[in-house]
C-alpha cells in the first residue's frame, strides 16, 4: 500500500545538479529537491545572476521565499528582500523578479516552496506557460538524461 | 491581531444565494461557502442541469468532490461517480465535466473543494481563462449587489 | 516513480463500509474515504445517533465539516449546524461534540475532511488519545479482516 | 472583509528575536516568522548547539527542514542532514532529535516549517506537552514584553 512507501528521509543538495530554466531564463538556475505529484508543490534552491529577466509571473497558491544571499525585489512591491528575510506569498499575487545584489558567489540565492502553478503573463496580462510538478519533472529528467546523471525519485516521499 | 479575528465558526447553507458561473456557464449554479485569500482554497455547493457544456479545465491543486445527487464523468475517464461518492482530482490535472444523469431536483448537485485555481482551456491546450479566490468573490460580489442581497466575507475565518 | 501510481479517481461510498470508532464510541460509525500518509489528512463519512458522547477533543490542523441531514453543535460554541451548512474549524481549536437532532435514518450525517489529529483531552485538557491517518488506517484493517471484506488502499492516490 | 489585509511581504529576520525554547530546552533558539492560526503552521529558524536534549516529539503534520550550518539526525534514522540539504518529514512521524556537529557559529542552524503540531512524548509514548501556533505565539509575546521589543503579528499575512 502506498503508505509503505512513505517515510521521513533526508535529500543531499549535492546529489542534485543545477538545472538551467529552459526556455525562459538559461542564467537561472534550479536545485529541484522535491515535486509533490498529489499536492503540487515544488521544493527548489535557485540560484539568479544579475540582470536576469523573467516574465511576469501569477501564483495559484502560497510561495514561501527564503533569502540565503544577495538581494531581490518584486518591480510591483516597494520592499527589498535580503539573507536571512522570509517573504510569503499569497494565493492568487502577480508580480515581476528583479535581482538588486548578487552575493558572494555572483547570484542571489534562496530556498523556493511554490504550491500549485507559477503562471508567466504576457503584457496583457494573458497566461503565456505554466510550470507545476509535472513540467519541472520534465526538466530535470531531460537534464539528467542529457548529462548522464542517473535521475532520482523527486516525487516520492521516502 | 490577525488571530483575534479566528474562530471555528458554522455557515448556514441558506443563507448564502446560488450564483450563476457566468459567463462560462449560466445554468451552472455555485454556492460560495469560503473563498481563501491567503491559501487560494474555494469551498462551493454546485448544481449543474443536463446538457450544460463547460470547457476543459486544469487545476493546479488537488480538487475533492462529494456527489449529493445525480451522475457525472469526465470525459477523460473511464468512470461515472454517483450519490455518495467521493472523488479525489491530484495537481495539474485536466479533464472536461459531463453530467450523466441529474437527481431529483433537475441537477447534478456536488460539494466541490477547490485548491488553487481552475484554468479553461481552449482546443490547444492554451490557458483561455481562470477561477480563482478573486475572481469567484468578485462574481459573488456582483451577484450580490445586483440583487440586493447583503454579502458577507467569504473571505474571513470565525 | 511515485507519480505514476497517482491519477484522478473516484471512490465509490457503497464499496466501503462503516466503521465503529472503537474503543472510543461504538455507535459512531465511520466510512473513510481517504487517508493521506503523507500530508495526513483525513477524509470521511460520519454517522452519530442521539446521545453519543465522545470526549473533548482538539484539532491540530483544519476541520470542514458538511452536514447532510440532522443537526448537531459544539458545547463550547452558541451556533448548530443543520443540514447543507459548513462548519469550518480553525487549527488549535478544541470542543465538544453533541448531536441535536438526528435526521430520517436515526442518525446525524456528515462529511468531515480532517487535517493532521484530532486529540483526546480528559478533563484536566491532558491527551490522552490520538486519531490521525494511522490510526484510522488501523481501524479500518482490523475491521476488514474480521468481517471478511478485501481492504483498498486508502493511502493511494489512484 | 478580510482579503484587504491580505498581501504579499517580506518578512525581515534581523527585526526578529532569538527566542528560548523555554520551558523545554533553554538553549535552543527559534526565529518565529510566521504563526498561522488558521492552517496551523508554523515557520522558524532554529539554533541549536551541541549537546542539547530536546524530548522525543511527534509531528501531526508534514515538516520541511532546510539546514543552513551544522549537522544533526534523529536517533530512530540512520541518515545525518547537513548544510544545503532538505528533511522532508511526513505526518504522523515521531524522532529524537540529536546534533552532530555545530557550524562556525556554534550552532545547528535549520529553517523549519510545521505543519500542525509538535506532540512531546515521554518514554511510554504518552503526550506530556503540544507546540502550535498558539503556544508559539504566547513565547513570542511572552519573550518580547520581557525584553521591551515591540511585537509583531506574526499571524497576519501582509
Amino acid at each position: 500500500m502506498l503508505y509503505q512507501q512513505v517515510d521521513t528521509a533526508v535529500i543531499d543538495g549535492e546529489s542534485l545538479p543545477w538545472v538551467p530554466l529552459t526556455p525562459y531564463a538559461d542564467k537561472l538556475l534550479l536545485k529541484y529537491f522535491k515535486l509533490d505529484p498529489i499536492k503540487g508543490e515544488l521544493l527548489v534552491l535557485m540560484k539568479v545572476p544579475m540582470g536576469v529577466q523573467l516574465p511576469k509571473h501569477h501564483h495559484t497558491g502560497t510561495v514561501m521565499v527564503y533569502t540565503i544571499e544577495g538581494k531581490w525585489r518584486y518591480k510591483e512591491h516597494d520592499w527589498v528582500a535580503g539573507p536571512g528575510s522570509i517573504v510569503y506569498e499569497t494565493a492568487a499575487s502577480s508580480h515581476t523578479l528583479e535581482i538588486v545584489e548578487a552575493g558572494e558567489s555572483g547570484y542571489m540565492t534562496s530556498l523556493v516552496q511554490v504550491s500549485g502553478e507559477l503562471l508567466f503573463l504576457d503584457e496583457n496580462e494573458n497566461v503565456v506557460a505554466s510550470e507545476n510538478w509535472k513540467t519541472s519533472m520534465n526538466r530535470y529528467l531531460a537534464y539528467c538524461e542529457q548529462h548522464g546523471i542517473e535521475a532520482k525519485d523527486l516525487t516520492a516521499f521516502n
